[in-house]
């Protein structure tokens, strides 16, 4: 729309482009309805699990600033795809791919707006502060409250030992000692169960 | 999940519960893949829309709190379901199914926050503050969008006329002047498009 404010018309055409993330689909399944999950669902479940859980960090956390950071993590998903944990190793140029998409997608925004989103996924990525710690651990964690509810979902379909698992979402225990302890218990049941090896 | 501490046992309850509100349909179409959106993708794009965009509030607003309440203005569809704005009047007892549903879901949630949270969506469903009016705004903004990008989306199945658009889409401009202006463009251009009648 040509002719609008520059800094609106700027966040608009943002707007527009992240709708995009409504199509991009994840390995891992819905609780109730059983279809894939898309991103842009995926965001909205685990910012709230984020503003919900915040008492249970390991460090004190700012819950609003985590759901912030949780609602923008996987913008860079609309270049770049998503990558299942357990798909085996991403492409090599994966982090290259995201870091591109960072730059055009933030890009769009007025200036310091997006250098203001970009620093903030950055800050998740690179997991440097308690926010961005919690907010990992809670994004670890809500996959495994999808595939209890799927019969597995993709853990049995890869093969997936206990150890793997426990490595592959140790984030989980960096951010939330009490969301460790209860997916220590939902590995015991998915073990239980045959969906995940000793 | 038996024997878990209290507080955290009611939010995953409730966690597990709102997953339902992938299920629920809404009559807006996505931007880029047409299919029909729901009301999970609909909260997440809501949320980022009002903080992306507080600074065009009418009234000073916290973007943060703004994409809180929208992150759960509409839980209480997994109960009453959505309602179309162009679909006629909703039934009679639309309102009573919503202060039920809004009972139900907060109260699986530790008493305090659960009330913090029954408290907020209140406070945006009557839109009686800066934050309810420009998060109300966002929400009914972002329908323009969709069916702007979807050939009208619902405006020419409901015969929609411009008088009857702006008076149901009126709050924008309680809560934002400079949306309120982009809207007006919207309507000039679907109304040129035939989507919308004089």
């Amino acid at each position: 729309m040509n002719g609008l404010p520059t800094r609106l018309g700027q966040q608009l055409q943002f707007l527009v482009e992240i709708d995009h993330l409504k199509s991009v689909v994840r390995a891992t399944r819905n609780l109730h309805n059983g279809a894939l999950e898309n991103t842009a669902e995926h965001s909205w479940y685990v910012a709230l699990m984020g503003l919900m859980l915040a008492e249970h960090a390991n460090e004190p956390v700012d819950g609003a600033r985590v759901a912030q950071m949780l609602l923008i993590h996987d913008l860079v998903e609309i270049d770049a795809g998503d990558h299942p944990l357990h798909g085996g190793h991403p492409p090599a140029d994966q982090a290259d791919k995201e870091i591109a998409a960072a730059v055009r997608i933030f890009g769009l925004l007025p200036d310091e707006q997006g250098q203001t989103l970009h620093a903030l996924w950055h800050e998740f990525e690179a997991a440097e502060s308690a926010d961005a710690r919690f907010a990992k651990a809670i994004d670890r964690f809500q996959p495994l409250m999808a595939n209890m509810a799927n019969g597995g979902g993709s853990w049995p379909q890869y093969d997936v030992h206990r150890a793997q698992l426990e490595h592959r979402v140790g984030g989980i225990g960096q951010g939330s000692d009490a969301l460790w302890a209860v997916a220590q218990r939902i590995f015991d049941a998915g073990q239980a169960q045959g969906w995940i090896k000793a």
